[in-house]
């Protein structure tokens, strides 16, 4: 079965071809600039051809289109046509309390994602206009799936979920913690399990998804029961431009001090805080790890901030699950930087956790970093939405297709 | 030495007679509704004499001037005359980054007070006001010491006190986590080092003050290292009306929603959040306690998320401090409700922590929780600002006596 993942932004198209045969990525790409001037494709396959075309493309149907020629004709083909894609698999931003899992497009699930437009207005409308650009390429009839990013915290208890502002704004506005990364955060729990030959139902793990936005998850017995991402992206953790949590009296007091407000006003702590805010420098971690290592002293401090803060993480997760088996790290940075990965890591004895200062070197899609006597595992998982996507997209198809032959079947026995 | 300690609000004033020898309170009272009909003053002597009397006050002058009165004549007697008080301790709420330490008062303290008023507008305004009142009444010559809720938290390295917001706003606007209650933190970390026979700066303790107002302190080996309440009392955990650390586009979203914004928006997080907001019934944790115990979801649910944050605090402070050898909980839900603690406490012992049912029911000034053969030491411990205010006022008249002594001996030498 060959699946076609797609994540659409408002003016981007990312998609995966995987051959689930093997679970292997035939080709991956990137359209970019979608509706606007300057657009381009990239494209990958996974015998290593690698083009970069610049193209416009009006809108997500035209990406499509252009897509589909790239992974069919000319050097970058990995099919002959279309018809050997058997499903395509949506990423979905926003599922708020009405996805609790996966599931296959009707017409009824694109008008929740749409109602819920409202909580992502950056994602959600984005998602239905690739939705629908899907549909008109590939016809109605190719089953299609939505993954969500916050399914995998459904599972959390009202005390996690919840903030302490009066209950109406609760049941008026569906104000409460949703969290995201939620098939990241699936993805590398369940490998973690794998890894340590145990079943996920009998583990306590933490799984720390740090990139360009960052989150972590208490994963108790294969249950999310919290995580740092609150109502919307902005929340929780430090991030590359986002603030995470912060007393309300600052957002109320700079307000009151630039006389900005709204939509406009969210933009201070959604594009210019985080990392780079505090730093002045650079959003990416890599530049601020440079730049701290050369001596600038908002840089240092920008890590500093956001090691601490994820190791008060780590420490709030296990008291809330009563202990620690596993903790992961994935994301960008959780994969990359040894840095964070280390300072995180110091002084955690107490806790359990203890890495190996040479492990921690390695670079890999797998590596133990647990040092000698540490109670606690510590992994680098590279995390794989798309294949956990891809995965969700092959059972939902396989099911239904058991179903219906089922109800087909059983007039005839 | 007799000292008396004020807090003032902007209609309140609350004070304590401390007789030095001995650390004796004689009398404390309230005078309320300054400058509003209806006003009362409150007082009570150590020998059980209790008064409340309706008189109105034009401001805090005249608020002095009855407490004196109440103090010298009558059957609330405790003094003959207010020559035999020896300093005034006052406490100040916000001394942002200016003030590490308590002080004597001059001038440029009063300034220095005043210019923070922006950070405060409710506390240090009203301060100014009772210090001023206080030299009108008993004379420049009498020692005041000013002794601010944020001292104790000036140790915070910049990690801890620094929001992910652009750095701009740190310099221009002095924006960043203050901390408060740290005349309280700072009276039961050292009152627990004392029962523990074990100097302060060989200790982690963790401070629970839990109050209408709440904090929650790291205080590692003697000094505060981090603290849950920001740049305002309104951050960190939720409270009785207060909602804590939030994601910012929470606020932002209400403010939208609702249309307001400012200090007045501000009021939903300061006065219509925390236990209040979600139980919808009341901002004191005895009647959510009581509603709880009789099945109201709300309740139950505001409890349980009050003690889920506590739990979460602690374990990240654990992490901060890299282990933990002693937890205290103080303030009125902290020294009263064994619910609050118990469940706090439960599940804890991958920590250290586990405390004693049967101790836990206990009432007290000071109650070792601690059950047998755990690790981490609880307490409870009543708190005492009002005495750590006499204490600092004292050494510093005593020091400045000492100065001037040796000042004017010196030429006799």
């Amino acid at each position: 079965m060959k699946i076609l993942v797609i994540n659409c932004g408002s003016s981007s198209l990312k998609y995966q071809l995987i051959d689930m045969d093997g679970e292997k990525v035939l080709c991956k790409g990137n359209c970019e600039r979608i509706g606007i001037p300057g657009g381009m494709i990239t494209h990958k396959t996974a015998d290593g051809y690698e083009i970069k075309v610049d193209c416009s493309f009006q809108n997500h149907t035209e990406a499509f289109t252009k897509l589909i020629s790239m992974m069919t004709a000319g050097d970058g083909a990995v099919i002959e046509n279309i018809a050997e894609i058997d499903a395509i698999g949506h990423r979905v931003a926003q599922g708020a309390d009405k996805f609790p899992h996966s599931c296959l497009l009707t017409e009824q699930v694109i008008q929740q994602i749409s109602d819920l437009s409202e909580l992502a207005p950056l994602h959600n409308p984005a998602h239905i206009q690739g939705i629908r650009a899907a549909q008109k390429v590939f016809g109605a009839d190719l089953p299609q799936a939505c993954v969500f990013d916050t399914s995998f915290h459904h599972s959390m208890p009202p005390k996690a979920y919840m903030f302490a502002i009066p209950y109406e704004y609760y049941k008026k506005y569906n104000i409460r913690r949703y969290g995201f990364h939620g098939t990241s955060h699936r993805y590398v729990s369940k490998t973690c399990a794998k890894l340590m030959g145990k079943p996920i139902d009998q583990l306590r793990i933490i799984t720390c998804h740090l990139g360009n936005g960052s989150s972590i998850t208490a994963v108790d017995h294969g249950r999310s029961i919290d995580t740092t991402m609150g109502m919307s992206p902005t929340g929780g953790l430090m991030m590359g431009t986002r603030s995470g949590d912060l007393d309300p009296s600052v957002v109320t007091y700079i307000a009151e001090k630039t006389g900005e407000h709204g939509n406009e006003f969210l933009r201070v702590f959604n594009e210019r805080s985080g990392l780079l805010g505090v730093s002045g420098i650079s959003s990416d971690n890599r530049d601020i790890e440079r730049a701290a290592s050369l001596g600038n002293e908002q840089a240092q401090l920008a890590h500093d901030m956001l090691c601490y803060q994820i190791k008060k993480y780590i420490g709030g997760y296990i008291a809330a699950m009563g202990g620690l088996d596993a903790l992961v790290f994935t994301g960008g940075i959780g994969e990359n930087s040894d840095e964070v990965r280390g300072d995180v890591c110091a002084n955690m004895e107490y806790l359990g956790i203890k890495i190996d200062e040479e492990k921690n070197k390695t670079k890999g899609d797998i590596v133990d970093l647990t040092a000698e006597g540490a109670a606690v595992k510590t992994f680098i998982i590279c995390t794989n939405e798309e294949l956990m996507i891809a995965r969700d997209t092959k059972a939902l198809v396989e099911v239904d297709a058991m179903m219906h032959t089922k109800k087909v079947a059983e007039p005839e026995a």
